[in-house]
């Protein structure tokens, strides 16, 4: 465990010649996720808040929408050569009455569609699995408040500092306060573990919460904040067409490159004051 | 089809004020894969270029090796509601002899691991299904020549420049001429894209061509290249922990951080020429 980076030496090259160093890399593992010893996905991960990263990706595929849907969590005996447990199996037992999902099924959309996969058979079938449809909470923020929230991301990015090699999600509250922050090799997994992290707090559906991710956005982190409640999705980098229509669909405001004091606002103006008059 | 860009209006928020403008979206669509009329994976695309990303899906799967073992890859009928080819299924004819895919085996390791699923496990799953073994080919680069390649392969990104959203990756040849370069929403779309232009192009094993990718290499883009007989990979940014570890158990010479004249060389140092005397 803490195996959040790696040391391997490296011969850095420059135009003034080259030098070895120990270098610090993201570390990358797999995670396999079983429930009730059967195998369901595997995820390419930073190892650290397993945990919370399969609770976010069992409410993001629509498996779980609280802590009491789950039994028990826990990493099973797999062992590497020199018999030292690898930490990356954690097998759930999910509580009475929760159904499995169909181990086949990793993308409800994949199954759904019959010869007529397009955007909007995708968009359709995110639609019907969301647990939290869009209520309006009134969250909102101002836009001088989402200006500073790259920075303060950034801050808490203690190993992409070491190592440049992860991206990062957050959740912040209508003061700008950043109220979790983690870090992953794979944006979805950093964007599970911020809501796993909420789920185990209580906090599903997040109706005073917005999301912030360090780098794209993507139609599957947009469906992900969609199946937590999300109602503000807010992105460093640009969004894609996908991401955008299923933000409009589901009624979530859309925040794309984020960057200084300067943002491009996609969907669902009324989120962020001062862009209407009051 | 041609759907590489969606417009869409935004508003713009700035120190200066806000105002409404059209903006260009990197367009994402999901593309569903099948082999003889089953349903094999749905990846979410850039449009364009399908015929290329199968192939070189398939290649970096172990289905095929090369451009003989495919009878035929059409889209399929598959209509939206307004009753018009959505251009997102391609059915996929394997040539006579060719064993399909399980179709249940998404990722190789998936299926190979026990309980153990660790670094190691998923590195000897790998290792086991590499169609070409790293060969030595001679084929080598200077750092002169790797430091031109990030702007070489920028230039040709028309679709991030207006867009600001897609990944790239590119085939570079020793004298650091871009042979082929594809942009995608997912970075592994743009490797499996160029992979298979590389297959359709008859080209694989591809023992005279490096890879360069526009953002950070993980373990599954080593993979792919591995799986192409690559002996170089360039990125323009951060490699993971198991990115370094696979290069290194393949003979892959892996370049990280490759940012004007200064990079990173994290294993296969002979690949790359004046960093050894010769």
């Amino acid at each position: 465990m803490g195996r959040v980076t790696v040391r391997r030496p490296v011969r850095m090259l420059t135009a003034d010649g080259q030098r070895r160093r120990p270098d610090a890399l993201a570390a990358e593992e797999p995670l396999e996720t079983r429930i009730g010893g059967r195998a369901l996905a595997v995820t390419m991960r930073t190892p650290g808040h397993d945990v919370e990263l399969v609770h976010g990706f069992l409410l993001s595929e629509g498996v779980i929408t609280s802590p009491a849907d789950v039994h028990s969590a826990r990493y099973c005996d797999s062992v590497d050569d020199s018999g030292r447990n690898t930490y990356n199996v954690l097998d759930v037992a999910l509580a009475e009455g929760v159904p499995a999902p169909d181990a086949s099924v990793e993308r409800n959309f994949y199954t759904t569609s019959s010869c007529g996969v397009c955007g909007k058979a995708a968009l359709d079938a995110v639609k019907l699995k969301t647990s939290f449809p869009p209520a309006d909470s009134g969250f909102a923020v101002t836009p001088a408040i989402l200006s500073t929230l790259p920075d303060a991301l950034r801050e808490q990015q203690k190993v992409f500092a070491s190592t440049g090699g992860l991206h990062a999600a957050g959740l912040f509250d209508t003061d700008g306060k950043l109220l979790v922050v983690r870090e992953d090799v794979g944006r979805h997994n950093a964007v599970d573990k911020v809501l796993g992290w909420a789920l185990l707090n209580n906090r599903i559906p997040l109706a005073q919460a917005g999301l912030l991710v360090s780098g794209r956005a993507s139609f599957e982190l947009v469906q992900k904040a969609a199946m937590a409640g999300i109602g503000l999705l807010a992105a460093v980098s640009a969004p894609s067409s996908l991401a955008v229509e299923l933000a409009e669909e589901s009624g979530m405001t859309l925040v794309g490159f984020l960057r200084g004091t300067s943002m491009n606002l996609y969907t669902g103006d009324h989120r962020v004051l001062e862009t209407v008059p009051s």
